[in-house]
């Protein structure tokens, strides 16, 4: 069931955009110890369930010496990396044709770019022109452009500049999450698409391992996730196994899964101790509605009762 | 491999978009017979092989009675399906509501979209919204919109216009193919993007068993291949197994996988009698070559020598 697994390497990047999710900056430190990196790479590499490796930042192409270490690490096992980065490497037309020889070679399968109104304050449009016009030379390297937006900044502008460049190249725009420097935004800016109206429609949209640079380990990769305190392991460098082993006995994630969130949102709408949670009528993400029940430890506990008396209904 | 197959059902359409690969339009009769639709879609359910089995038209979701009982035949044989549209029935709320309830009952995984500048002439871009807004609520369907631009229709304003209903959706830009109605096109609206300099990284994007309303089968879904030699079967509703027998038994496609198109272009450019083939320097997609070079049945058997030869020296 769970093949692939994602790492955050670390919050250090080029940009400090308004809206960014970990709250990135090139001052920030933040990050596993490098050869904790190399060892979980070994061990998923090695690891017969797992048949892709997702690397994320900050930026992970600011070190790319380290990055192309990994992805030799990955590729001498017979697995497929797939990246995400701000593109800020398109600046250099030379660099975008080594490292798509490289990622080739390397058996990356997808790049992610996120490029938007907020990046396009540190990365420039034509920086990632460059890297879709040469993507076309690599169709099995599937490119795609994630395009973060807010009511008054809908990257129209961005697509209109990408042009021809984007031809072929799948845009995709998601609303403001509030987490991270988003958390600073005013109100009016987020776009709440979803409604609570439509209860029994409230799904998880995914479940994958992410190995977080805070050392903490989570059941997705939503930038609402790292807000919570949906923590799958009790010490660092935890293995893939141990970590799936724990994502299929939680009880939580389960009843997640198999009811949706209507079942702790129905909870806390008729129990007075939940009700210091708000759940808002309107919102931008179903992952802020996770967000909201699952922000701490205390809340979870809350819940506890609850899922034992679903545990032993189920029994 | 092949594990899914398209139906091109008919080229009955409610627009007549002067950029369309089959010409379709509402007066346009070309079509399977019903009976021998249904048939298809019972052997193909009944495969072993096929997970997926795409449909397509022409318009499908005009006879919407139609597709929905071959959505049922599908479901009832536990694969799933996916769907190709121009939206137009998102002008009526309500049948977009029944649309959706229907479409997750009958496992449908995937719904694309083609809206344009082309498209906008015949469907109004407030009815890809209403779809694209509902289908919020189905996580387990997959929506894209496919924009066909040209120099002078870069869809911009249409993705504008979709606005935040758009959030979350992959918007994917498609050059125009010169094949069809889009033949009649001014040669200076196409975005020739590819060049044949980069002849080793011309490889064909992908392999997929396609039956087309003219009775044909052909080995992709491409609008260019439609208008080819390239057919794979010698009588009506030739079964799933013998096409995919003569997909891997064909020499011709089996040298286009292993040696791209480098190799038929590289024949074709020493040898005078292709002197008839006149390779385009640029051209707007990869696709457009394999047209070229596999345009009429002469065309195949001027390569059939070439072929042996390959065979010859492989054994």
């Amino acid at each position: 069931m769970y093949e692939s697994v994602v790492i955050n390497l670390g919050a250090r990047c080029n940009a400090t955009c308004e809206h960014c999710c970990f709250s990135c900056s090139p001052s920030k430190k933040t990050s596993m110890e490098k050869s904790e990196i190399i060892e979980l790479v070994k061990s998923f590499s090695n690891n017969l369930k797992i048949k892709v490796i997702s690397f994320t930042g900050g930026e992970i192409f600011l070190n790319y010496s380290f990055l192309k270490e990994l992805l030799e690490i990955v590729h001498s096992c017979g697995k497929k990396s797939t990246l995400i980065s701000n593109g800020f490497w398109g600046a250099n037309v030379e660099k975008v044709k080594i490292y798509f020889k490289d990622m080739k070679e390397l058996g990356v399968t997808n790049l992610s770019i996120s490029h938007d109104d907020f990046h396009a304050k540190f990365v420039k449009t034509d920086c990632i022109k460059n890297i879709l016009e040469e993507s076309r030379k690599y169709p099995s390297i599937r490119v795609v452009v994630n395009i973060a937006v807010s009511k008054s900044n809908m990257g129209n502008k961005v697509i209109e500049e990408l042009d021809e460049a984007a031809l072929g190249i799948p845009l995709t725009k998601y609303p403001l999450i509030a987490v991270g420097e988003a958390e600073n935004m005013a109100d009016s800016e987020f776009q709440k698409i979803y409604s609570i109206d439509n209860l029994e429609q409230l799904e998880c949209p995914g479940y994958e391992p992410v190995y977080h640079f805070d050392g903490n380990v989570y059941p997705c990769c939503s930038p609402a996730v790292f807000d919570t305190a949906l923590i799958l392991n009790d010490r660092a460098c935890q293995s893939f196994d141990k970590t799936i082993e724990k994502m299929n006995a939680n009880l939580l994630l389960y009843i997640m899964r198999k009811e949706g969130f209507r079942w702790f949102i129905e909870i806390v709408m008729s129990n007075q101790e939940f009700s210091h949670i708000q759940i808002e009528e309107h919102f931008s993400s179903i992952c802020t509605i996770c967000r909201q029940l699952f922000k701490s430890e205390e809340n979870i506990k809350l819940f506890t009762p609850y899922m034992r008396e679903y545990y032993e209904q189920m029994l």
